[in-house]
């Protein structure tokens, strides 16, 4: 099977986002967090091994609402690296390009995240393995 | 974070299903499969450590090919389970409704599989942990 380390060599996979119209509906239970500046709202639980973050659209201009619409439920992979601006320079040769600048996300570790994306593969988001502290981290 | 284990205590996560217009053009040394009775042809790769069936159309009212006019790229999650029968009684509580029969797979070392399908999480394959011995198995 061939394998590619498109994202260098210790990107690790991390989650699976999924939309939905409501996650309070699916899970009452869930911790459910606002993110304004991405315009949705999520939470994260684990199928059967695999995280899965729940997105659901946050406001009028949420850019998910169409895929929510649209019935489309899978909306993109996160993998973890060490360094965002390293993992950014090794995807590039293989057609990913970046859809959005690298931001800190208070709602996540206060870790830095990316959106990249190849008309192969899709969408992509890229989180840096370590916050600065300020958030909690690992 | 709420864990769940929709499909059994034994299910693993197996592969998350990608759809493409050509394989070949994207991966040419990939080994791709014709699988007609499910209308599509399809190879796995690795993607840093997450194992990726691509899948391309095969024929004209292939299941897959409205889903790659509209761009979307991530179809289903796969999980693998000890007994299909039993994961398929697992997963109805929670909403996930059998789409399929199951079928054994000879490009897919003539496991079991059955779909099953959520409106909250989507699109799901099940692939039994061992074939019948006469495609090969693990």
């Amino acid at each position: 099977m061939d394998e590619y380390a498109f994202f260098g060599p210790a990107a690790r996979f991390h989650h699976i986002g999924l939309a939905m119209q409501s996650i309070r509906a699916v899970n009452p239970s869930c911790e459910v967090v606002v993110n304004k500046t991405q315009g949705v709202s999520m939470a994260f639980i684990r199928v059967n091994g695999v995280t899965v973050e729940l997105l659901e659209p946050f406001g009028d201009d949420s850019p998910i609402a169409r895929s929510v619409r649209d019935g489309v439920k899978l909306l993109h992979l996160c993998y973890e690296v060490p360094d965002l601006d390293a993992a950014l320079r090794s995807c590039q040769p293989a057609g990913f390009h970046r859809v959005s600048r690298p931001v800190r996300v208070p709602e996540f570790e206060n870790r830095r995240i990316v959106w990249v994306f190849s008309k192969h593969y899709g969408l992509i988001e890229l989180v840096e393995r370590d916050g600065d502290g300020v958030g909690g981290g690992e």
